[in-house]
């Protein structure tokens, strides 16, 4: 039932990519982008770090809310732009591995609204990926019109 | 109602903050420490934004974290650990301005679970701070039995 | 910085009312509609409880919902509807006591989202209500051209 | 991964949905009872509806508590509880079928907390079920000392 409206999302999406700031100061890679869903990973280092040596659970949010947003974004078309309402983030375990990945899927396309969920995977050595926090994301549509009104 | 079991506790919450990681690669900085209340603020540079300019939800999202999980940290014994089980974030605004002012609060304290509220503010130029994102969030306290478990 | 666009929002709210099924089930009553806020009141009796003789959380739930959607539902034109998005019901006490209050309100209302929140208060004897329950939600509007498509 | 330290779970869970009067009072009815894991349905009545003829918002997130808290129970030692500490439930669609169908699942156990998801969908005739809502909680174990301490 996912449908993109954007027949060159992905390029679209590196583009957007390229200008994220906040996304190069973490180091965040997208390592996939598919029609309503996106994956990336991050090389965990002391940066990332809260004092207790766990990866800062602001920066599994800031994951997830990337790709729980550019999952919506695959789908919106070209001239819209997706924010992000409101996120919620369930941590299961601490982040102690060297690397994180990240998955974001829309589970509801709307016209105005996508709910999406995030998945955070610790990377420890050669052990399966543990899940280590779970996100659920009101991705809010803005129109042309809407952004014009904003102006 | 709030009670903190740590006299000590600013001076311990400000050794704490030497060895966060994220929050020096972020830039925040915290400007007032009370027993179930902390606030902080950021200079917002390129590097916290995201494509189209505003400050990055996942950066909101880390300060509000932040402020949170101190203002529970505040009160539990000193030889206790917080950790956050879960955050929600909404985003009423985009962070356009120059600086972020952070407020976070215990609306109730608990042997295991504080619940916590953050709010974020934009400060824009001369004009009144504006309310752009409040979370609620569930801060788990961990004892040191708990702690000596996870060894 | 709240606004009502329905200038009858109270005659208005008071016939939806009538006509919510659920909310008489419950024994639910509205006592106070102002712009952006909400108030009522339900008397608990057994059947509102779980096995453990506490107010039921799914009907805390209930009541914040209902509280927090009228809220919204008192800020927009007459012609509008208004739906729960999403809500997050964070509880900190059992409710014991012979009578439930209710409060809701927006905190931030938009154009097509209005942010939301609950309170949800335990009264006990002669003792100060004591905050059991709070919710935050995200309520979007509907506008006449949306729910014509709908159809 | 999922464990239950209560042999006998299947039964004890059958003797509290017995005691559960907010249950009853809603027509709500355990169909499946697993280790970490809870089934149920519920035909939808006038009673069941909101003011425009959907099933109630506060309706479905208490079937999702319902489900997602009894599959907490079912892994806890048969003398715990099992109390929502929060939970947010997101809206796709209106219920508007003949029935609700409802899962919840614990996705991750822990000693204190246990973090469970619902599904809730609405069955419509002869189509495909509809995953009309989903919710994500926290579920907070109580152990017999800290039963005791309350009381």
């Amino acid at each position: 039932m996912i449908k993109t409206y954007n027949p060159e999302f992905e390029q679209d999406i590196r583009e957007k990519l390229q200008r994220q700031g906040f996304m190069k100061l973490l180091g965040f890679h997208v390592t996939k982008i598919a029609a309503g869903s996106i994956e990336g990973e991050l090389t965990l280092e002391p940066h990332h770090r809260q004092h207790k040596g766990f990866a800062h659970g602001g920066l599994i949010a800031t994951l997830a809310d990337i790709v729980a947003g550019f999952a919506a974004v695959s789908l919106v078309p070209k001239d819209h732009h997706v924010v992000t309402a409101e996120i919620k983030v369930s941590y299961f375990h601490p982040g102690v591995g060297d690397k994180l990945l990240v998955k974001g899927y829309v589970i509801k396309q709307g016209r105005k609204l996508n709910f999406c969920e995030a998945e955070v995977y610790d990377v420890r050595g050669a052990a399966e990926p543990l899940l280590i926090a779970k996100a659920s994301a009101t991705m809010a549509t803005i129109t042309p019109e809407e952004i014009a009104r904003r102006v």
